[in-house]
């Protein structure tokens, strides 16, 4: 028997890539992972990327790229320059950077609850305990052993949640993290996803007077997924470290994707896209907060979400996502079920629902399939 | 002060990237780094990629370039299918699942000596101890305790050394890894640069009748490095393992890559492109054989090597590599001192020097910078 490391003991496949493995089969309707429009993707229609590109390149990623990455930091109040900029394979990649470079077996790590599923598994691979984040107070329970080494957020359009931290809870959590020296680790794949007003400003732009915070944010939602791109900035303290953990990792990123991304932050025609990008979005969520209305109104409770790409649906009268799944995945419908993004990995009676995939016709025949299975059961 | 895990106490800067920044200097003569020659790269003249390449992909990686690199593997003797094939960010990656697939802190790793040194600051990275591999009796000192997790092998145009293992020996490290239940690791990424005929079957061919092995191969050298792209095939034990820890690291390969991949493994062209790639670094390769012969003959000795991009140069008379590097930068030369190679650190009168990148006029002023300074020395 081969034998392997202790941290492979707790090596669980994805469910979010489990489900997206169903979701691909033909009748699906998946309400389960987290794909982007195919319309909202930018085109291929480039001129030929330079020759040089083929060649090994620097692991911090194209310093073109890097310099318009970090001006457009700049004007969002983050407190970084080209030199702190790094490319990444997408923006998973910089969760694994993160857990390296920051967690030991038994290292607490503060999340929210509910919190991104596959950053809950990586830490948890690294060997992460978690405690819970409080918005309204998040250095309550903080002290001595109890002070998390790491806090890590998705504040703008929260993956499950859809919600969005207050200037308040930001200034609170910035604060608490300087005064604990807790590392702010900001994951922020959604704030151009934004449909309605709300306080998108990063919590590390709150943090230039000191401590210590790694950013990142994807070009996922905005390009494309298949390019795999995304970058971090970070403190100075930790900066040098995360490029040599990325070195190791992978030596650099994909050149050619990251000549692509210039184009398209370059073309002049880029707010008009992304307006329209947000617009179809506007509409497929609104459609979707109709549907759920009609055939979940008054089995269940929702807040629209003002950005991003999921509705948060509480199931009333004591419901099991799970056995609820069970039964939706028979009549060929997906989704996530709450427990999958609780960090103690608890019930939770709430499910995850994308809206960003599925066409209105099959919006409307996977809620009513989830509708009729918890009236079924509410009348049995 | 912000707390980071205890592995990160041993994240040293790695040499070779630290060289590749400096070689790229205008003026500078690199023999440092592993840069394949640009003019071996192929085009960019491919059809536009199919646009649902843009959307998230399958962890694995594309199925139409798995099954052609599987049925290729097979060919080689190798015991996999497109199920078993994963695509990887580059070869460095592999290095990483595996690391973190098998390696706790205090494991054993066995290795070469001298190994690739990559290799080695990922290992080490995850805590891993090192004990040298005896390629004639790879099994002797293993037995309880000494036994290692993993055998990490490049047996085909080493790096550092370019050597090739003999077929006795690539048997008797399969052997070996089966009885003892050591996970053989093997590393193959220059496999198709050959110059003269030598034994080149993967050593995992040996291992169909059972046993735990990883086999990983690159599209750096044959395609180009800036695409960064791999891929690993494994037996059946560790291949799922494998997945869920790319899955947790980048989510998938970038997909036009793999597209883009594909196209050349697939062109007709491809056989005729590869034999022009052999004798372009064979070229490159005697010409810097006579060079070293001219420069450093007296002061150094060196076996020419039948594939891969590296000469390894023992220096005669207990010159001290690293003094002699130091020396050499004042003069615009770099190359690599053998210690980097060296599992535990320690003193090896060696030096790397790569012979793909530099053109002849560097080749022929670089190696007179070292063979003066070697002299300088000697009549010093």
């Amino acid at each position: 028997m081969a034998r392997l490391s202790a941290r492979t003991g707790d090596l669980h496949a994805s469910p979010v890539r489990e489900m997206l493995n169903v979701s691909l089969r033909p009748g699906a309707i998946s309400f389960a992972g987290g794909l982007p429009s195919p319309e909202t993707f930018a085109g291929l229609d480039l001129p030929p990327p330079p020759r040089d590109l083929l060649q090994y390149g620097p692991t911090e990623g194209e310093p073109p790229l890097c310099e318009r990455i970090a001006a457009e930091l700049r004007d969002l109040g983050v407190d970084t320059t080209a030199e702190r900029v790094m490319i990444l394979a997408g923006s998973q990649q910089g969760i694994d950077l993160a857990a390296k470079l920051v967690v030991d077996p038994g290292a607490t790590v503060a999340v929210e609850a509910p919190a991104y599923l596959a950053a809950l598994q990586v830490f948890r691979f690294f060997g992460a305990r978690f405690s819970t984040l409080d918005r309204a107070d998040p250095a309550s329970g903080w002290g001595g052993d109890a002070t998390p080494r790491l806090a890590y957020v998705t504040p703008t359009f929260q993956n499950p949640t859809g919600g969005c931290w207050s200037a308040q809870e930001r200034a609170a959590l910035a604060q608490a993290c300087q005064a604990h020296e807790v590392i702010l680790f900001e994951d922020d794949p959604y704030r151009d996803l934004v449909y309605e007003d709300c306080e998108r400003t990063p919590i590390c732009a709150g943090m230039s007077g000191g401590g210590s915070w790694i950013y990142q944010g994807s070009f996922s939602k905005t390009v494309a997924p298949g390019l795999r791109l995304g970058f971090l900035t970070a403190s100075e303290d930790l900066f040098p470290l995360l490029v040599r953990l990325k070195q190791a990792s992978d030596l650099h990123t994909n050149r050619l994707s990251q000549w692509m991304v210039l184009q398209y932050l370059q073309d002049p025609g880029r707010a008009a896209r992304m307006e329209g990008v947000r617009a179809l979005y506007r509409r497929k969520r609104d459609l979707f907060d109709a549907a759920l209305t009609r055939h979940l109104g008054n089995l269940a409770s929702w807040t629209t979400p003002p950005g991003g790409l999921f509705f948060w649906v509480a199931l009333a009268g004591g419901v099991d996502p799970q056995g609820l799944l069970t039964r939706a995945l028979e009549r060929g419908v997906l989704f996530t079920p709450g427990s999958h993004f609780m960090a103690d990995g608890g019930a939770c009676p709430a499910i995850r629902l994308n809206f960003s995939l599925a066409a209105p016709g099959d919006v409307e025949r996977g809620l009513a399939v989830i509708g009729d299975l918890l009236r079924e059961r509410a009348t049995a």
